[in-house]
């Protein structure tokens, strides 16, 4: 997760023209300028360096994704006339089975490199339960958005938790740790680095 | 400042006997097995080490100090007999003027080392103007509490900031980074450093 150094994941004032909010795409900027961004668009720029080999990281040994509705679109309530595939181009990034949180069925998304978007009205448990079966020995990535990462953290779920650390303040907006059941998780570093204009810091969940 | 990875400087239920609240006492612990933080109580005991050099840089070149009563002592209201001489100990480990915003006028205290606490009743730009007296050609460092770091942070009275970031979950308690002017702060982050258990992100506000 991308957060802001006072602690939100999206800005203010978020909707649909503007999902992440006011200031919030200023979060993700260290990685639009990536080699692994670019090559998510189909082009072969982009930066190589500490915040490439990061994000690229991301995506290694991962067998399946989840992700809420809004990480995959804007659309809310009725899918509508199923044009839209997302906001993840032709060719996603992930290669791999995406679970997509939603309270309104669509059939599933199968697009180029491997990605195909499931979407899952039945709730986290069987979101964890399909991807899963789907990364079969390798790890499952939870992408966002804060709700998602919520149910996760108080259902102890995860192993692994990678904050982008933006230096700015959005002074307002989603924060992503309120709202969950905090004492009884406890949390190990795993490593720092440093980007340009980010600090990636790794965590891992002592279980 | 000390600030766990949701965001608080101090955890929930905050009083008298519990000033830093549940739990916020581990957001120093990095602090305590230092050799700088044992030679504040006359120890020549404690580990050296990163930490060890964050702490001790954080007194050099520093001519004052300015921090919120609470920093000073958990006593509020009158001071009472005036025998309380705040719980940084005999020999403090400022070894310069520190001026205490306070509401409740108190005569100096001298301490061993060249630390003398001021009490400081008519404001934070009065505290600040008195301490860019003491300091001469040297830094004016503001030690905490949230309400004073708020009240120079949308003053834009900040020239580096320097977040400890310890990786727990107080689930609650008092925020640092809200209530205040953020959208004019620029931040550009000057060096992470990984200690044990905390990572010390130092940062340079844009003028």
């Amino acid at each position: 997760m991308a957060m802001s150094l006072d602690g939100f994941v999206a800005g203010p004032n978020q909707n649909q023209e503007n999902p992440l909010g006011e200031g919030g795409l200023k979060l993700h900027e260290w990685a639009f300028s990536t080699k692994t961004f670019a090559a998510m668009t189909g082009s072969a720029d982009g930066e190589t360096g500490v915040d490439d080999d990061v994000l690229r990281e991301q995506f290694n040994n991962v067998g399946a994704s989840i992700m809420g509705r809004n990480m995959f679109g804007p659309i809310r309530g009725d899918w509508g006339d199923h044009s839209w595939t997302g906001w993840w181009g032709d060719n996603p990034p992930f290669h791999h089975p995406v679970f997509v949180l939603t309270h309104h069925a669509r059939d599933p998304i199968p697009l180029k490199g491997g990605t195909t978007f499931y979407f899952v009205t039945d709730g986290l448990d069987s979101a964890v339960a399909q991807a899963r079966k789907a990364a079969g020995t390798k790890d499952i990535s939870v992408g966002g958005g804060a709700s998602v990462v919520r149910q996760c953290l108080s259902a102890g779920l995860l192993d692994e938790m990678q904050i982008h650390l933006v230096p700015l303040f959005l002074g307002g907006g989603e924060r992503i740790f309120e709202g969950f059941d905090a004492k009884k998780l406890h949390l190990k570093p795993i490593r720092v680095l440093e980007g340009k204009g980010v600090t990636h810091l790794k965590y891992q969940f002592q279980k």
